[in-house]
């Protein structure tokens, strides 16, 4: 029988495997590092000499390229100075789902030994891959921690998550140490790290980006399916990311991907648009940060035309219910757990989850009686989640990230506010409206938890609305005032 | 415990049921029909009256009825005289399981409650409904037989079977009773019927057209998934149908409907094509009508100018793999099998099917470098099926129809020739490349056997390519001179 070696020394040496692949000239000397106990620690990149590049976003950078105003970036030069796709030489970093390792010590030392197809993409439409990101072990947690890496911290308070799993993306580009990070969704995971550190990001339909040989548990089970999409400083850079990947044809290279180039046309939105309010799921509230959020966005839509009709989705209890039955339904084999579930088992969930796209449909269709615009709703703006981001190891117990990827709807994520503390206090007459709704509130607690905590929201499309969705992250980024 | 009626007691009063809904003007008096001795009865329905209709496409009777030629069809008089939609006032049969029982006696007399979406997009089109069409029990067999109805026979050779599962289908059309049918395909039941009856026909990918609230079996089971799609006289009544369901937008219906209208611009072919030719699978060879056939398609598609390479699609023998656990996976629930098969098989299944698409996509791209074209093959051109229509209860050892609903490739259907009594004699030097087709080889015999069958063809595409394939379609059945 082999002798097992102590996980603690494999993780040691993959640690120092990485340190030794970072140039010296990228390191920065721990005299310059902020001391430990300065909690907000997310402008300190900017004392770096590289910050009018850095402050740039992709779009900018990506232009300034293509223009040779900026010969920049050395690797660049490997090429002979033709712009060879519409990322030339933009530095992008990679959730390591896409690459590598996902957090087991048993996975550190065996390497991807392909590229998944989206970084053969990238590659192709001239990025240059130069980093991979933190993420939680096993990849279905609420926050980046592991034994190989150790934790990701949130940059505006470091005695915060923040959240996962993407959070190594999030926390790299809000960072400005990365133009633009790719993260993965099944769960909120693009969504909830975005939120968390002023993001805009989108969260697209699975077969628009390229999920093919990425790093993954659960292969086969597509119940729900994780998808990748972009986590950005602008919505330009989203549509920049969208539309050079859509350019390149991925699907001559993976045949789960769909056959539909970027289409300008749906880019163009109606003057007035209607958009779904929904403040919960009907079980549980968000908490007082994000509801302040909720109302702003709200106030700065309406001022800016625009108008709202209520829209409770109370489907994302049946959505986790379906979600939980399928993460039970592997009979153990894969995470080593008990269950007693049948394959006519998965059959049934599988048509529950039909139905229960089929019951969303017509109630969004049906909005359009009460939309005064003669269209139902044109996206859904609520919170991905009720809390703003937590202490370490906090948990979450209610999340509302399970319906999005279950119905393959498109999903955008924009910044909105940040946890005040003195507005986003709870008030006292507050009641819970349900018991989990109670168990939310106790562990949001008092807004001192969430110091300096950013809060964002997201807007539910349909199913392949990635260009529309972008174009309403423009109107309301654009009607709440945020200057990319 | 209830006393359970006899079988036979339901199914006599099933046909009664349905005898009494035929208006008796459109009943043929016994006197008229042909005689049981009589087994081509094909052009019989040409010594009706209404002749002149019958024989014309759907295409045809479509622009006549919306110009105001023809205000035929009584049924249209009940609307105001405007055309309604693309389907104005076209009679269309449909397969059963689009509206009602499939084959079993427990399911007779629990006639559906609610229309299946694609019965609503027709009807939001235009079109008229008056007929459901005969499937096998089960829907699972080769021949459409069942305890309710009886048997389908092929209206060539009343002792030869039209396939299954959309013969009803397939002969009505073929009869000249339907403008144009409506079938479903999960391993052939479009491609094979319509083979065997001369039609030209399209098995979509699983995506292009409705299927919500059809019944089914296997709710649920996602790993291959049954299509709908037309089987009709010309290509231009495929371009109707197809064209036709997408104006009507069903994706707002029916969230399993991908929102993608027709795209004309996709039925603009290159001038030289190069085709695929599948002669065989590797494991098992073409019966020799089938063969000839292959043989006839390709050299008139030569003298019309296009090119052909082999491309022996050899992954049908791990996608018929695939599919047999996948039918072995519901641990009997449904249809009272034993098995030993887990959710994680089931899963590991699925991913199997994934890599099988990765690597027929990688097969399929790789041929650019021989085509001469520039590009990939443009169709794979095979049958479905080894035979040609086989004598009742016979059965059938091998057929082709599993990769492209697997793979969800857009797949076309067109005629060619019919069995040669002479010229498809198994030569005398005959040796078989493998035990399966030698008993695939056995099962045909001789010509005789199989006296009057027509022999049709198919040309796979790739996924979401319906507008090029029918484009396709247009282009063979020119070459092979196949006037509708």
């Amino acid at each position: 029988m082999a002798v097992l070696e102590p996980w603690e020394a494999i993780a040691a040496r993959k640690k120092q495997e990485r340190d030794s692949k970072i140039p010296p000239q990228w390191r920065i000397p721990s005299s310059l590092l902020p001391s430990l106990d300065v909690l907000d620690v997310h402008d300190f990149p900017k004392t770096d000499r590289e910050l009018l590049i850095t402050e740039s976003t992709a779009s900018t950078v990506v232009s300034k390229i293509a223009s040779g105003e900026w010969t920049a970036l050395e690797v660049t030069e490997a090429r002979d100075g033709k712009t060879i796709g519409p990322l030339h030489g933009l530095l992008i970093s990679l959730k390591v789902r896409l690459g590598s390792t996902i957090g087991y010590v048993s996975y550190a030392e065996k390497p991807a030994t392909s590229d998944s197809t989206l970084v053969t993409v990238l590659v192709q439409a001239g990025a240059i891959l130069y980093v991979k990101t933190n993420v939680p072990a096993t990849l279905m947690m609420g926050e980046s921690v592991n034994n190989v890496f150790g934790r990701t911290k949130n940059p505006r308070n470091r005695e915060l998550t923040s959240s996962g799993s993407s959070s190594g993306e999030s926390c790299l580009v809000s960072f400005r140490e990365s133009f633009m990070g790719i993260g993965t969704d099944i769960g909120g995971s693009i969504r909830n790290p975005s939120s968390f550190t002023e993001l805009t990001a989108i969260q697209p339909s699975h077969s628009q980006v390229s999920y093919q040989n990425a790093v993954n548990t659960y292969l086969g089970q597509e119940v729900m399916r994780s998808c990748a999409g972009p986590m950005c400083r602008s919505v330009s850079d989203v549509r920049l990311f969208m539309s050079a990947v859509a350019s390149q044809s991925p699907w001559l290279l993976d045949p789960q991907t769909l056959p539909i180039p970027w289409r300008s046309d749906a880019e163009k939105l109606p003057e007035k648009l209607c958009f779904g309010f929904g403040m919960g799921d009907g079980t549980v509230m968000p908490t007082p940060p994000l509801m302040r959020a909720m109302e702003i966005a709200k106030a700065k839509l309406i001022a800016a035309g625009h108008s709202f009709i209520d829209f409770i989705p109370s489907e994302h209890i049946e959505a986790a219910d379906i979600i939980s039955k399928m993460w039970e339904a592997d009979s153990g084999e894969e995470f080593q757990r008990d269950t007693d579930v049948s394959v006519f088992d998965t059959w049934q969930n599988r048509h529950k989850r039909a139905l229960l796209a089929q019951r969303w449909l017509e109630k969004w269709q049906a909005t359009a009686s009460e939309t005064g615009t003669g269209r139902p709703i044109d996206g859904l703006i609520m919170p991905s989640i009720p809390f703003p981001a937590a202490r370490h190891d906090a948990g979450y117990p209610h999340h509302w990230g399970a319906l999005s990827p279950l119905l393959d709807l498109t999903t955008g994520v924009f910044p909105v506010t940040q946890v005040d503390l003195k507005k986003d206090v709870i008030p006292s007459d507050w009641e819970p409206i349900s018991e989990t709704d109670g168990k939310v509130w106790k562990c949001y607690g008092k807004p001192k938890n969430h110091e300096n905590a950013l809060v964002g929201l997201t807007v539910i499309g349909r199913i392949l609305e990635e260009e529309k969705v972008t174009a309403m992250l423009d109107v309301i980024t654009k009607a709440l005032g945020i200057d990319y």
